[in-house]
């Protein structure tokens, strides 16, 4: 089986002896992968098809020392500028602005002569992994491709390799039908197309019903018939390594130095424009103001970390997310008791020290392919923690039984949430967090794995 | 018949003798009825129910002089604060920027207390129109509500008049289904099961099945099949007295005075988001880069006048026109050139000069509901003019064959049109210019009022 996604499951580092350090990175598609490729035998080991990301990578590659254990890698060694344009440029601020709804349409997106240089860039970058998977894959190995980033390349492999079953799948929502129309005619077609020359796999029907659509409008009837939708959950014993790890313990007991028996609103996230972080200030801000039984007896902390810093768009809302926090502390703060706790610190332990103590873990995003968050925290967390889930992430279809719904733009029905989180009696509490947990860890690694391979006409259990 | 919009067929200014000055307002339901209703005879009078707006408008209304000619008037003296709520903040914030996909969603809209208060004020203000009109409707008198603004008074109106058939006309598009759900559900739920519970027409068929598919969305299957799609096009005579006029053969001559024999691309819009009037600018500096022949042989005239300058929205987005049109004008100018004319008078006699003269017609809203614009233009114009017409707006379907099409974010694509609209050999431009004049008059405004008639139950012809 070849795995091929943008990012690696390894990124390397050059270490003091001239050798190199790989180190696991971080992502959905590579926690829910790389422990059950590392697991297979040898015959049938994996494939791993990256690009090289940063120096360290490229160094490897150059020094053959680009390996890692269990699972044959390759890491393309892509040209700096025409990386940097599928990356930065077509990846990160179109397709990804699209498929999430982010774009503020009367100013952005302005496709002109460089946008043109930029997806011919993104189409190369396609190809250099369609040309790598064609020249290494063996007669008839499943392919199983990942991602906005590389949506072209199912269609490019099509091409090369007939005889190779590919599968591609998305980890973002998709846009529908009149989304779609924002994009130059040529890309609308050239991504559909590619997407839809065989099984385009979603994390919810929703998002496959949402291709379908676009596919529909941009190709014609017909198109768009071979979606299926497949979630997972995280990787149980990787998690659970995790929350027994030192580094967890030491979080977590300065989480209990900060917080004494107040209780705490969570969250963890990328700041990333989706994941809708601003509102989620204001709601809680509507929650002192609404509710003054909470000042003093609550905590928001929000372990929110810096990502994409080289766009422009990223800046921005970084400072918006800033002054969002600081509008809550100016207002509520007293003496001794600090409402909103920045954590900016990008460490995973520090992620599960919150998600094991939350009692209330706020997901609120505008728009979410899957959220694992929504799932991690209630498969970890000890107290009965309430869910507040918003229901445009992907996750909502398997886990809104048991959270209370978030709307993401309505901030009144928000903090309604937040106050009925803190509120609920304990039964209830329990009731719902053990109906979740169980939810968060009903589809397995394995078995999105095994619905890949089944959708290649694969075998059934991988 | 009775017919219902927000502004009123006349606005009313006090004149030096204590009277009060009627003078017809702007905007497409304005003029494609006033001149249908005017012409009816005494026992088919019809009445309008309308808001009265500013001040000349209540006061003529508390000095019972409120009244025009050929049809009866009854202008709803709102409460102020209750009306700004309506109209600045739901319906022009809110809705409008919903159907119009305008919404920088990672920002906007936040549906906080305050757009609780401003939703109940356009309950309140639907609710005023929905009793005035109870009261006056005769048994069985057919009821025509016009536009966004008003999609509460249909169900209102059935439940108190259920004896009185209700027609509903959008002459704006209608969000989608993934749109439909960033409003507040109690809203959605209001909007969508009001203008669902009888006919609800729209300019195109594409706005009738968006709309369709948002209320299966919000209110379930089955929901929503009570659309139909019926546009108009201008009133001929109208446009004809006015391109016979003074004042129109006066800025006829400013602009043979301006252009000499240059070539000319004109648009004419309101300053308003949806319009797209910096990418406009935009493709048109790059068709100047990229066809150096151009420079000095064409000028973009462009009748652009502000429009909702209370909106914070309307002059970030005016101060962004002004800062584009400088660029260009900046970047190409020579000693006898100026590339780009702004005329920012709000002057029906002007547009109609431009839209007699002009070479190519740039009109690339992002979305439009329908774009009278698109049919004016054609229908007037004199020189086998290129219409360049986006094919998101509502226009587009009976436009489509005879324009050029215009992707409104592909600033390349909008440039490409632009080129071919000034280089295409006259027995081209021939042939499509009088296919546009033929289809921009088809559809009449006396067609479209029966077809809402007809949908009503009511007289097929009128």
């Amino acid at each position: 089986m070849i795995v091929v996604s943008h990012r690696g499951p390894y990124s390397f580092t050059r270490n003091p002896d001239g050798g190199f350090d790989a180190r696991r990175g971080a992502g959905g598609v590579v926690s829910a992968l790389s422990p059950l490729l590392a697991r297979l035998g040898d015959d049938e080991r994996a494939l791993w098809v990256a690009a090289a990301i940063g120096d360290g990578d490229r160094a490897a590659v150059r020094a053959g020392a680009a390996s890692a254990p269990g699972i044959d890698l390759a890491l393309l060694d892509l040209d700096e500028v025409q990386h940097r344009l599928h990356y930065d440029v077509v990846s990160n601020s179109v397709l990804w602005f699209l498929h999430h709804g982010l774009f503020d349409l009367p100013r952005r997106p302005r496709f002109d002569a460089r946008a043109r240089e930029a997806w011919d860039a993104y189409v190369a970058v396609n190809a250099g992994f369609a040309e790598c998977i064609a020249e290494r894959a063996r007669p008839g190995e499943v392919v199983l491709v990942q991602d906005y980033q590389l949506a072209l390349v199912p269609g490019m492999l099509r091409e090369r390799r007939p005889d190779v079953p590919v599968v591609h799948f998305t980890h973002t929502p998709f846009c529908g039908p009149s989304s779609i129309r924002v994009l130059p005619d040529h890309m609308a077609q050239a991504l559909c197309r590619s997407m839809a020359s065989g099984p385009a796999g979603f994390h919810t029907r929703r998002w496959a019903a949402a291709f379908a659509a676009s596919a529909r409008e941009v190709l014609g009837p017909g198109a768009g018939d071979t979606t299926f939708a497949a979630s997972f959950g995280p990787d149980l014993d990787d998690l659970r390594a995790t929350a027994a790890s030192a580094e967890t313990a030491a979080a977590t007991a300065d989480l209990d130095d900060l917080l004494g028996d107040r209780l705490m609103i969570f969250r963890t996230d990328r700041i990333e424009p989706s994941k809708n972080i601003v509102r989620g200030f204001a709601a809680y801000d509507l929650l002192l103001e609404e509710h003054p039984e909470w000042r003093g007896r609550v905590v928001f902390v929000a372990s929110i970390y810096p990502s994409r810093q080289g766009l422009a768009e990223y800046l921005a809302y970084a400072n918006e997310v800033d002054r969002a926090a600081a509008r809550v502390n100016e207002r509520w703060s007293t003496g001794d008791w600090q409402p909103v706790v920045v954590d900016a610190e990008d460490a995973f332990a520090r992620s599960v020290a919150g998600l094991l103590r939350y009692d209330a873990l706020l997901v609120n995003p505008i728009k979410d392919g899957l959220n694992l968050v929504a799932k991690e925290g209630p498969a970890l967390n000890r107290r009965g923690g309430v869910l507040c889930l918003s229901r445009e992430a992907g996750a909502y279809d398997e886990m809104g039984d048991g959270a209370l719904a978030v709307h993401p733009y309505d901030l009144v029905q928000t903090a309604g949430a937040l106050h009925e989180a803190l509120s609920m009696p304990a039964g209830e509490r329990d009731r719902r967090a053990a109906l979740l947990a169980e939810r968060a860890v009903a589809r397995t690694p394995a078995m999105w794995l095994d619905d890949q391979l089944a959708r290649a006409g694969g075998p059934a259990g991988a």
